[in-house]
This record gives C-alpha cells, structure tokens and sequence, in this order.
C-alpha cells in the first residue's frame, strides 16, 4: 500500500514544492493539512485548492481560531507568558495545536509520515516533531527543508519545472510567522543587532509615535478568563481580536530582543502582540488584586517555567500538564474588571476592582476608618528580622566583614 | 549620664516633632541626622538648622548620593528588581543606606537609642528596624509615630505647643517619598483602587500622552556598570540624574499597581522611576546579548528573590550577600552599548552591541555563510523529547486522557 | 451570655490547669475538646472525664485517626515532606487537623475563643493561630503558658490550690509531641547540642544497634496512596500504623538535628518517625520510576516549599492549595510496588516495579534487544552544549580566566 | 603532518583496542592519557606501558587525586550535591577532570582530536564532549565505541587480530566507574528493577548486615573544607581516603535508585560512596548549626541545580561558575565540628559545635536563662498569617469550598 504523508501546509512556496518532492522521494501520496490559527492573509479555500493543484490526494482547511484562543492563547494569558520577560509566545502557541490537527488527520487519513516546513536552527521543528512523538509517537517525520538541505533557489528551481502554481517572482524580504496571538517577523537587516527596526516591518500594530487620541477599555475576566470587553460578552477569541484590533491601533505590544533558541544559540526577533500584551497586562494586575501575596510569589517561578516549557516545544508534556494544575488552581478568584489606557504604545491599568479583592480599604487606608492594628508590627518585625540579626551578630563576633 | 536618640530626620513635621517629644518622654539628647539620598526639595542646610532650632543637640547632614547610586541603585539595576515585575524599589533602597548613616552616628555620638518616622503598617519600619538590628544589634529604636500612635493632629498640636519652626498650615494631601531611583505617592482617593491617577501627582516625570520628539540615547555599560552615556563618561550617580532628566522628559516610568505589603495587607501605590526603569530596560536587553542561557533563566529566579528580599526589608540579610555574589559573577561580560528610544512613556531598545556579545551573526543567519550544522538537530530533538514521548506512550498505554 | 472557650485538651498539666484559669479570668465557661491524632497513651475516655472532672462544661473526644492518616499524612508523604531535607513534619501535620476541630467545636457549642497549650517561642502557636484565622477569623485566641507567661511550678501550684485531679509529682523529663506519623522529644541535655541522643528518648523505635533478622516489606501505591502492605490491603490508618511497627522495630527513622523555626531560632530536636521514613522513602523510588525527569525535577522545588508552608503554619493557605494541585496531577501515575528491607535502622529499597513504569528495559539494557539508537546522541550533544561551548570561546577571545 | 588523536585511557580492552584502530581508521598517532582519579585496581605504570605496547606513540600517567578530592569533590560536598536526592555524582565528576588533562594533553602533544571510550547512551559522552568543547573548541572528538557502533565481541576479535595484550579471556560480569568518590556498578541481572543487587556487587563497603562494633568520628570543617579527622590534620585527599575506608567498613554509602539520565531514559544503578555520604552528611548538619534560615532554605534550590548541572556535563558551564559563586559566599562560616557514628550503613550526627553556631542556647532553652521574648510573638503570629487569613475570609464571603 502506498504510504500516506500528511503535510502541514500554508500555502507557500517551501510546503507547495514538498507536494510533488514527497510523492517523488518516498513515493508517497500527500496530504495537505491547513490550520486556520487566526493567521489571516489568503482564503483557506484557495489555499485548499493550492494544495490539489500541487498534487495533493486530500487537501483539508481547518478553522481552529476558537480553539486556539480559548485552550491555547488564554493559558498563555494566565501563565502571564512572557519568555525572557517579553517575548508572549505566538509561534510556539500554534505549534502545537497544529500538531495535534495534524496527527488527526494521520489518523483519519491512514497517514504514517508527518511532514513540516522548518528548518534546523529554529525552535518550531522541536515544538512540532515532540509534539508529534507525544501524541503518536509511531508517526515518522520528514522536514525537507532540514533533511534534504533545501535552499529557496532550489526551491524555486523545483516549482519551475513542476509547474507548480507558485508565484515565485515575488520575494518579500521578510519571514513572517503570524497568528492570533501575536507576529513574528526576521529579516537580514535586523540580523545586525545593532540596526532599528524599521516602521515597514509592522502589520498589526500602527506607529506609536504618531499623535492620536487614547483609547479607553474595560476588560472583565471571570476565573481568569476574559468574558466582556467594555461590557459586551466576548469569547475568547473575540476577546484577542477584538484587543488586537484596538491595541493595535495604539501601537502597543511591538517588541525587539534578543532572544536564546532552543538549539543553543541567539537570534533577533521583532515582534507584535497587541492583544496578548494587553491582556497580559490587564491579568497581571488583577492578580495583583485578588490572588495572595505567597502564591504570587511561588506562581512568578512557575509561570517562568511554564513559558520556557512551551517555547522549548514541550507543550504536551506531564509537566506542563501539573504547571496547568497549579496555575489553574490560583485563577479560581481572579474574577472583575481592569480598566487600561491604550495609548502611545502603552498599555497601563489605571483601575481595578473585584468581588474577590484582597485589598482591604480598611486595612490600607491612612485615614480614618483604620483596622490595621499598628502595636502587632513591633513583635513582627523583631520575630522577621531575627534571623538575619543573629547572623550579623556572629559576623560581628568572629570579626567578619561581609 | 544623658542618653542619646539618633533621629532619622527628614525636615518634616512628624521628625522635627519628635525632637522635642522624644527629649522629653525618655530625657534624652537628641541627634538629627539628615541624609541626602537625592530627594532633592528643601536644602540640606536649611534642614540641618531646622533639627537644631528644634531642639537637637547635634544635627548632621550627609550628603550620600554617590555612595546611593553606586552602592544601592546599581546592584538593584544588576538584580533588574523590580518587585512584582514592576517597582523599582524605590523607598527600599534608601533605607538600609540611612540606617547605615544613623548606625554611624549612633557610634559618633554615643548614641544608644534610634528612631525613625514610620508608622506601623508601612514596609519602611521593618527595612528601618531589621537593618538597625542586622549593623548594631544593642541599639534600642523608637518609633513615635507607631509606638505613641502620633495623628497628624496631634503633631500639629505638639508643633505649635512647642513653638517649632515647621510651617504646619501647608498640608500636602500627598504623602511622598523620593530619591534618585524613583518618587513614591499615595494619597486617600487613590485608596479607591478602580480611581486613575491625575497628572498632577507626578514630579518626575511629564505626562507621556503629549506630543513631542522622540529622544535617543545610548548607554554604555561596563561589567553591569553604566560608564557612559552619549559617549560621555559618567559615574553611577550621573548616570542615574541624567537618565531621570531625559527619560522623565518623555513620561517614562509612571507605575501604578496594587502591590504586596510586607505587613501582610495589599496596598495601592503610584511610582515613577524615569532613570530605573530606562536603565533596567537597557541592562536586561545587554544581558540577553552576553549572558549565557541557562545563566540568564536562573537568574530569573535569583532577580525575584532580590528584589523580595530588599522589598522585605532584608538587605544586611547573610542571603542577600549571597544572592550579590551569583549576580556579580553574572556581570562580568556584561559590558557593551545599548541605544534607547525614549518617547511617549516607552524607553525602546532599538540596537545593542558588545565584544563579549553571544549572539553570533554566522550561526543566526539565513542567509550565506551560515555555520549552524543543521544535521544536528535531528539527534537533539529525538533526545530532547524522549522523556516526554516515553510519558505520552505510557499515558495512552494506560488509557490515560490527561 | 456568659463567653464559651474552647480548649485543645491534652490531659496534662497545663491544658488542665487551663480549664479552672480560664474560667477564672475570663469569666468563661470551657468546653475541652480532645483529638485522638495516634498520639496512644492515656485511654481517651480517661482524657474526657479529666477534663469535666478540672471543671470543663462540655467534654468531647474526637477519634481523627484516619482523618489524620489519609488527609494529613499522606498528602505529606505525596510531597515527600521532609523538612530541612529530615523532618517529616510531625506536628506540624497534626495541629491543622486540631484546628479543623476546634473550629467545628466553637461552632457546635457556641464558643468565641479558642484556647491552646503552647508557648511563645515555638512553631506551633503559629500553626493553631494562623489555621484558626483562616478557619474562623472571629474566634479570640488565648495562649495562657503564653500570654501569662506560665511556668511549670505557677501551673502546679496552681493545680494543687485547685485540687484538679492531675498527678504532679511525676515530672518527665521530657517534653514529648507524639502522633501517627511520629514522636518529638525536647530535653534539657539536649539542648547542649554536642551531647548525643541516649537510647531512653525513644518509644517508637528499637535500637538500630541491636542485632536482629533484617524485615521486608512490599509497599503497593495507587496513585500515590498506600493500598497494601504484602499483599493485604490496608486503609491509610492500617499502612501507617503498620509500617510503624515493622520499621520501628529494625530502629527506622530516627532523627537527630539542628532546625529553624519559623519565629527565628535554630533548636535541636530528636524525633522518630519509622513508619513515615519507610513510606517516603519507597514512594520517592516509585517517583523516580513513574514520574518524567522534568516533573521530578520541577516538583523537588513544589515539595520543599510545601514542607516549609505546612512547617510554617500554612496548612490552610492558598499556596499550600496550589501546591496539592500541582502535587495531585503528578501523582496518578506513582501506582506500583515498591519492596523496602527493614534493618539496622535502615529502609532500603530493593525492588520496584509498575505498570506505570518509564524505565524501559530494552532503552536502558546493553544487552541484546537494545533499541536505543545511539546515532542520535552526537547531534544532541552538540547543542546541548552549545551555549556553554559558545560562552567559553567568548571568554577565551576576551583573555577571560574565569 | 600526521593528526595525533588523545585517547582517554583506561587500561582496559575497549580503549586499547582503539588505540590500534583509531591509528588505522584515521591514520593518526595515538597519546594516550590516563588519568588517576583514585580508581584503584592496576598500578599506573603498567598502564601506561599497555598503552605503548598497543601502539601508542606517548603515553601519559597523570595523578590526578589531590586535584580531584580538592577541586572536585569537596566543591561537590559544599553543594550538598545528591543527584536526585540520592546520587553524589560520582562519575560526573571526575569526567571534566580528566578533560581538563585531555586538553593539556592535547595542547602538550599537538593533538587534534580527543577520544574517548562512551557509548551513546549514556551520560559520560556529554561529560567529555560538552567539557572539551568548552575548554578547547577546536578539538574534534572520536567516540569508537559510539561512533562505530562496537560490541564487545567485535572488540575481542580485534584484540585477538592486532595480538594486543590483553586479557580477553576474563568476562567481568559487572560494568563498573570508580573513583575517590565513590563506585558506580550495572550489570545485567540488575536490568530487571525488581532484583535486589547482591553483596558480590559491593567493593568500597562491608556488608552493613553483618554485626560489628560502631565507629565514631569527628570531622573539623572550616570552612566548608573537611580539615581535621579526629583532631588529626588532613588534606582533602586523605578526609575523602580515611572517610572511605572508615565509613566503607561500616556498610555506609551504599545506593541503588532508577535514575533519569540526561539522554532521556531511565536507568538503574547501584552505587557506594561512604566517605562522599559521611562527608555530606557531616557537612549537612554543620550547615544547619551555621547558616542563616533563608540562606538555607535557598541554597537547597541551588544545590538541586548544581547537581542537575553537573550531572548533565556542564560543570565547565558560566551557570556552574555562578551557582559556586553563592555557594562560596555561604561557606564563610561553615566551620567546626561534626560527631558522627558510622555503623550499620548508617552515618549519624550525634553532636555539633562551632564557634560559627548560630543555635543560641539562652535563646533555645525552655530553662532558666531563656532570653527569647514571648511578647513578641502575638504580633508576628498575627501578621505573619495575615494573607491567609484575608483570603480565607474572602474565600468564605465568596462561598467558597476550596
């Protein structure tokens, strides 16, 4: 029987030329799998059709943009993800949930061989070929671009003399990764780490230093969950879309880094993500407000580790599995709404308020109405700082400096 | 003989009242001493002066802005502390290097009693106490504002009795606190934590939402240290006024969050941090430049618990010590220039470059002359995800779903 | 109405000498409420007229034993609860579980105080206090051997005015906590802590140094609970109580160390612990054989904190919550048999196996039937130690010694 | 000019056969190095000269001990460094040592390639692979038994073809690592997790089982470093040789535990370390007598990784340099003297004292002298819980279970 590869296509060059070099090195039929993860650009059907003309025996389009938003984007949001402090995960979001579509369709269509378009110094075959060995690990993987040493010449080359309905005279210079979360872009320039981006490189975001008029929205999370945007009810995608769309136009969420891969080595990345850093941003401080002090403590070090699991392609992984546990254990009352000012490229919170609330007016106020009882601090802080005075103490003695 | 009370004094009404109070309620002498942390306002003379028409029978004024900048900023921008991801430490830098002053006089003098200001609910008394606690264990403190439950009222009342020299019909409705790393505000309608700030809360920095040009800067750092700026050497403390002068300029480094007291009780707070904020951004960004990976994610965690630690008050802390001791070995390349967009409130970095940078432009590249072995990844990625895959295989074996 | 307040009652001198003080001082009446944690000794039924007999209105006994065993004890033993890396959180475990009762007893009876035995300047008055607020913040609680300052010969004198019924002449000279998962023994020789511990100390264990047949014992887990002991299925109680008679008769979990309490002195303390050793030690094998190296790795950190939270008197926090949801996840695999020989006071692990298990024998053998494939090491290798190989030339190229 | 490969040299068949083969495969001029890390067994001279005798152009015999028990073991001991709460890393230390004589050796001889005799599935590769290329780049690495995928058998029979003189007739059973600090053993039988390892197994250490008279012994640290044993002057070298023969009488250090090796599996392995465990538990309690609570409690978080570190074959890595940086910081007062009794495969600390100490007597003690304040604890009870306390009462407001 003929071997059956499921492709994870977008329509491309790189992926429409493996049509035809898959079929012909290991003489199998393929199959096209597009995932609709928000990533906007073409018509999914035509990108379908794409695919057949290619050669392709089955062509499937998925929409997975609620998906994606609700079980993969809004974990993110919870686990505060921002890889090295910025970078808030978009590729590695996608990758696996494509995967898992991906191994779906192994399994529908009698697929054996998965195959994707990455190259061997980026993050995203890690996230897709161990994502494709925890979900079926029987499925064998082929990334022509890595395996076979492609080159885009060769690639070209390769649809000219297919005749692949290919538009090859354009090259954009940029090599855009994007999707609902966020985008990401590389380009040579900006491998100097010296040079600025350039205004041109954007697409989800307007130029922040253009003067404009702010903009004003009130997010509502319910356990962690964002559920109204200014009142509306919102899904969860609507909720990303609907702050993409706005914070976007404010310039906010542009980010520029320096950035460790996986595979042990630096890149530099441009980025936009308008709606996750305002949702972020908005999540952080009602955490602020309604989760207690230890466990915001303890979850800065599992949210850390949440999003280096991720970036590094351990999305199915058992721990992950118990990071979400914890995670989904401390948004039980991170219930009300955050008010944010999106402006100049800035997302600032400049109000909150919760039924869940753990700021005691009555505590913290200075003014009348105090029940803060002020004669508990003395024992406090004697008890606190004992340790640390004893060990000065026996500095002291033995005739310690340090 | 006599016993002697150094004060910590500020100028204010509550310090220059306790002059008096404390000389009479324990018979005591009183030392003001006043320490310039860059608070800037009144002139330290002027201050000086005043403890004495008070009462005091020495009155010193330090002038500790290089030793502050050198010594308690820059460690803080080496540790990028920044408690709950956003507060600069302001306040709780300043303290431990007061109570080293007030530590200092108490053996000039003969001291054997210190006091402070701080009332008993705030974070300030315990950094007071704990570091007096940690330098000279034998010293006895005093608080008159939390151990004699002092009100504003009756301070004012204690001024005019005594005929003090303060002027107490001015009253701010702010209480502030400020020095070179930053400027803390509270005040009662910001109790009401859905309530924004106003404009007219802000000294140090001019509002962000106005139009204006954009300003660029470039720092260059040596081991974790900022040497220069624009190509101008400068020492820390030059470093830290001028980049609050041209950061300020733009609004960067207004923050206003709901943070986590010591005391236990969550509080509303309003910062800015000009100069911080945009020297921890540049220092974080040449770290990812020069700091090796595994470094860089474990310093995460050891940046947390800096900050923690001095936010709690524990800077003379045999673990802060040690915690200094992994950041300074961390630091050593961290050397190299980072050019900063400041404007609208957001300091960008937009180019960074060093000598000791990691980032290496041949193994980054696509582009010719790439030397990353892509062959390699193949055996990385299977090894990298086996554990993961072998739980997966187990998990479905078992007919798990989790 | 005359004030209710309810006392943890022991049956010994001072909780007896309580009941008549407190209603006494405060005009109260005092209700008693014992809890049976496996402490043995005295017949509870003895305990409770004791009480009535000291001039308790209301006396209740409450068997917790296998309350304690499968809520307490075991979830410490899921977390591998030893802390300092030796203690296995004997009274720290109980006190919670006290507080759940006498919190169900002030309701039931209508008390407004709670009442305990405990000192200033040890670790459980922060347990029964800190877990009564979180429980029932409206409760008052008096700690008189605290708040009074009592002395052993004030509270005997005090018995002997009152003619309670209690035997003062016999004065152990020890003071002991003892429950299921093990005994703590403070003594006056002791806290010279150069001096060893004397064979008289212990009740729970034999003398490891006696020559004896060594003892072996198969453990089978589910899910990270203890269901049978060789083979008979037991309950949590039955586990526990079982596995402190076998290991406690080889000299099992003997503890002798120098601790840090929470209110910030360092004592010494002598437990024993045999059947809590036996099962920590075989359920951490049947991790490393069930759980995935990056869990098992994460979760040390997760467990260590869980043992200084509980330590610490926050059973009842939101971290320890977050903690056990974290803890819960990894453990639905740590099912299997574990086979421990009990000997000179040693429980050593020498079989395990489950159906759960990640080690492979045909990964690990280097025998026949290897399917291991080395190939894959070489490229894995080489980017796992990329950024070091990366830094160190950096550091060559700067003449770097380091 | 003819390449010269460094061969690690053990003496035994696998890189003896390689140092003909490797002279064949790749025309190459073998040194051979082999390194003496207190593995005991053959006298290095006649190793040295099998070297020659197979072929080798040099060959070098380095002693290696005092480097190894000072540089490496000791910075082991300071790191409390239990791979898995059980492993003293044996192996995994004295792989770098023996690179960093690779590298000399390299640079002495003209070398341009190492080899080494690991296979592919173990961890030892990355130990000597990662180490080199971090401590010389440049040098290509050789790993026979690896890389061409060789079996014993084929060994033998180019022993036999080449007349190379070795014993080939003799078949140990066991595969066996060991040095000063201790013996790592598989062997087939043990494959089979459920088996129990047999007392033929063992070689550092009596059978504890045996009954014998206990041994007590004193250990003086200063510093972190073991200076003294029983009053008696040692060098690092001598403390782990006496603590070996002592302990290793008493059954002490023996270990056997499923491991997670780096390449993603899951191994068994039985150990003995007796001076490593003696030392470590000495050293443990010293810690616990004179370091600060926080320190304490942090450091177990960088010991964890420092183990993970080292075990993983990054010890020539900047987050090791880091780690040993903190850990150098916390040492400073690690001094004193440790009372062990070793008996029955039991190291017990059964006294401590330091002029270092931070356990204060008068601040312990429930007798007379006791200077620990009791008044203070209320308010430290009372705010410490406070968090919780809040979010209890919110959790309750909210009708909360959880």
């Amino acid at each position: 029987m003929t071997e059956r590869v499921v492709l994870a296509y977008s329509g491309g060059l790189d992926t429409s030329v493996a049509i035809p070099y898959l079929a012909e090195q290991i003489g199998a039929e393929v199959i096209a799998v597009a995932v609709d993860v928000g990533q906007g650009g073409e018509d999914m059907n035509v990108i379908r059709q794409r695919a057949l003309d290619c050669g392709a025996v089955e062509s499937e389009v998925i929409d997975a943009r609620d998906e994606f938003a609700a079980d993969f984007c809004l974990p993110a949001m919870r686990a505060n993800a921002l890889y090295m402090d910025r970078y808030p995960l978009v590729s590695a979001l996608s990758r696996p949930l494509i995967v898992k579509h991906l191994v779906a369709a192994a399994k529908k269509y009698g697929g054996t061989v998965v195959s994707h378009g990455c190259t061997g110094k980026g993050n995203d075959q890690v996230r897709f070929e161990v994502g494709i060995g925890a979900l079926a690990p029987d499925l064998k993987v082929i990334a022509p671009a890595r395996d076979f040493a492609w080159t885009r010449d060769k690639a070209i080359a390769l649809a000219e003399e297919k005749g692949l309905p290919i538009d090859v005279t354009h090259k954009s210079p940029y090599s855009i990764d994007q999707n609902l979360w966020g985008r990401a872009v590389e380009t040579g320039f900006l491998e100097d780490i010296w040079n600025a981006p350039i205004e041109d490189l954007y697409s989800y975001t307007s130029n922040p230093a253009e003067p404009r008029d702010a903009d004003e929205v009130v997010i509502t999370f319910d356990r962690g969950v964002p559920v109204a945007i200014d009142g509306e009810t919102v899904t969860p995608l609507q909720a990303v879309t609907e702050l993409n769309r706005r914070a976007g136009a404010q310039g906010v969420g542009r980010l520029d880094m320096v950035e460790d891969r996986l595979v042990g080595i630096k890149s530099r990345e441009v980025y936009e993500a308008p709606g996750a850093i305002a949702l972020i941003t908005a999540h952080q401080e009602l955490e602020n407000v309604t989760v207690e002090r230890d466990v915001a403590r303890f979850k800065k070090g599992v949210d850390q580790r949440w999003g280096e699991l991720v970036y590094d392609g351990l999305w199915f992984s058992p721990l992950k599995a118990a990071l979400d546990a914890f995670i989904d254990e401390t948004q039980q009352h991170v219930s009300g709404e955050v008010r944010l000012t999106l402006h100049g490229g800035r997302a600032v919170v400049t109000g909150r308020r919760s039924e869940a609330s753990l700021y005691d007016f009555n505590m913290a106020t200075y003014d009348t109405g105090d029940t803060f009882d002020q004669s508990l601090a003395k024992g406090f802080v004697q008890l606190w700082g004992l340790p640390s005075r004893m060990a000065a103490a026996r500095d002291a003695r033995l005739g310690d400096q340090s």
